[in-house]
């Protein structure tokens, strides 16, 4: 296999698309996300590539007994009242540095194939505790977009995400821009300590917007339902062991 | 050295043979049965090819004070009543994620240039357990196959592998499906924690049935009744330790 | 994206600069001492090269809502009374050790573009413990360079630094010399716990003599009051624990 | 920086050498062993070329101020009453497992150039526990060489070193017996937790005799003084240690 295969499955025409990414990450806002709008928009929706690369991990998933070799998929949806998009979705990250800059190129290449020439890259930013209020926080490739963004509620903070943007959504920003395509991250704060369907739901409430489609969010706060009650749970391990020892964030760190 | 360097140590011309590939793995599973195999049908077997790759690790083993070079052997056994085999031995998997991807394409091109299109991965699946019956679960490229495994008592279940399969085991089901081989993953229940002989006979056994071939058993259940006395001890350890304090399964993880 | 990207910001005519080198390092000693460098020339320098590698981490830094693509930027600093220098200055080293010889090598090949025959790497040395007086330890390419740093008080000492020097300083010395450049470090000593703005300074002064231009130290002094107030936090907790248990160099390490 | 380069330091006629390879391992066996012959044999060596790679760490060493980039050296020794010799040295091994096959082979090559076809890797097999009688255990990468080695009292054992010979001495074995040279590996016994200056001279000794060289061991039983203090020391503290509690092998584990 060569170090990149892209597999055309299916040849759509789209008019002016968007790029709209949602791997793994933060809370797996990204994806939990895109796997929604995918789920809902079904009907319109066509996958036109799968992209395998030696830099996704060597495994097959399984489903059923039939197995699945790793890769990344892109959907070409075409909204009706809205604007067409390609929506980026898989199971990984890529396993090295060098492999994100060359996964990250790969998808801007096919992006182009289909005339797009704006990105949305959807993640979490963590906060480190439960949220009630879920802000999406923005990042841009340029000033000029910055605007169109705020008047639908992206708010944009001095020095957050202060780590920066690591990864896939992180190289879109940066390469996607190199490319003189328009790019931004929207990230739907999370604890960062659990899958997060509320921040997803924040983070496609702002996409609704700005794209024009429209979303039926009940299988969202259905799986948001589920988290709630094993925070629940959680909190009530907390409080019992509050009255014997100190708690710690570690406690909550590795669920989910 | 370049890459990767395959010797032609032999010609030989085969039926429409089927690979069968046993790696070093989760309980050894695949080896164990890969290598009794080459043993009790070493009159019918011969070494055609030796692969050599900068991808394996940079080591010699040394028996009677003769080194050999770390490789992967394809040996061709002609099985007189059945179905002609390329059997894929050797002592390591790939070093990094890549390296999976180049040998597995590798040994997928050393079948296709002696005529296979049917390819059997060999391994153990964990349960975390120790067990008493030992079923084998099944995992196919594409749901053709799994009739036929179904009939000799392979098990599809739902989810399992959890995780999914990792390494050439895996790869051969991924790279070889794409490349119209019909693929299946036979893995044995195996606790993980042990070598487990049993689980190998029992992937030998439906793979027995399914290509017509007769193997003797008698050395590898000698093996099998080692790990027993093993098994037991730890029990017996167990046991002691537990009328101290509480055992964990990390007591037996990094034994065999 | 390639391997390496080097964009042509700007293009400045020098004459005979030399290449000043500080990127994160010991007590960020090198780095503080270039940004403080840039900061008090500002007015005379230009942004020449920007260069992208796929040996950076896969990240951007943002910035009020606007992302940068990690990179290293060199900056051309035409000072009127003394020698012209170019400045490299950026938030990372390379991410493999590979990584680290492609990009020396792209740095001395901006160096040369630009006439420069001479190099200076600035870092800092770990003492292990806080220091009164800040020592600049010299390294260098070839003998002939000793003399002349030795008079502007440099010291060269028998076995220092004791592991050598790693990443791209180290490189900057060896395939500087190997390229005929005219390579020295500069390292101010440093505890090694602490972000080190005095050592920062102490390295600038060294090189002030050398290259004939003139800073004035008031932000910096003002930084490195800030890490006194922190140093100072640190020893009386250090006291204060002294009188519970015996502290150890662990409470300082990862502060800074 | 290419990913190699091999710098010719000069060119010398040598008859039917034989490379002699010590580089850092086990004990610091095979270093010890091939530093104190260059010593020794200082007015019949020439160095003769210096090899410098990406695969090597990115540092310089620093000795007076002056700083040498990470390189192979490999040193033509005029043996005027024995074997011509081509003795390699250095201070690191490769620092990938892709690395060690690529600076191997280039060690063959110009093993090759200067008429090499013959090799001896030295090293150490770690016991596990202090040594009295230094054996020197043999490894060959053919039967062929076993009989003059056990002649001059190399010992070869039926599993060992067990683990296999990992890294540059493994690789000379694996590529050099693939490329026809007679090879072997001469490893003496050391406890594996302390640089061994007489497994050096174990080692030595027995390949004085099979290439007819002559060698004085001075300043090597010098260093063996100055471990046995160090070993004197640390069994004393031991010995105080076993008063109030069981001693472990750990506590050498990394010293020296």
């Amino acid at each position: 296999m060569d170090e990149l295969e892209i597999d055309a499955v299916a040849e759509v025409q789209l008019d002016d698309p968007v790029l709209v990414e949602g791997l793994p990450g933060v809370g797996h806002v990204g994806k939990l996300a895109v796997d929604h709008l995918l789920e809902e928009l079904e009907g319109e929706s066509t996958l036109v590539r799968r992209l395998y690369s030696r830099e996704f991990p060597p495994q097959v998933t399984v489903e059923d007994g039939i197995s699945e070799l790793t890769c990344a998929e892109i959907h070409a949806v075409s909204v009706p009242e809205g604007r067409d998009l390609l929506v980026l979705t898989g199971d990984h990250q890529a396993q090295t540095n060098d492999g994100h800059y060359l996964l990250t190129t790969a998808f801007l290449d096919v992006a182009e194939e289909f005339g797009a020439s704006e990105a949305f890259a959807l993640g979490g930013v963590p906060t480190g505790e439960l949220i009630d209020e879920y802000a999406v926080v923005g990042a841009v490739g340029n000033e000029s977009l910055r605007d169109d963004l705020e008047e639908v509620g992206v708010e944009f903070r001095e020095d957050e995400p202060a780590g920066g943007i690591v990864g896939i959504s992180g190289l879109l920003l940066g390469l996607g821009e190199r490319r003189g395509f328009d790019v931004a991250c929207l990230m739907g704060e999370t604890s960062g300590y659990l899958v997060d369907p509320k921040s997803a739901r924040a983070v496609l409430e702002v996409l609704e917007e700005l794209l024009a489609f429209d979303l039926d969010y009940e299988t969202l706060d259905e799986r948001a339902d589920e988290m709630e009650d094993v925070i629940g749970k959680i909190q009530e391990m907390e409080q019992q062991q509050q009255q014997q020892q100190m708690p710690t964030d570690d406690d909550l760190r590795y669920i989910g």
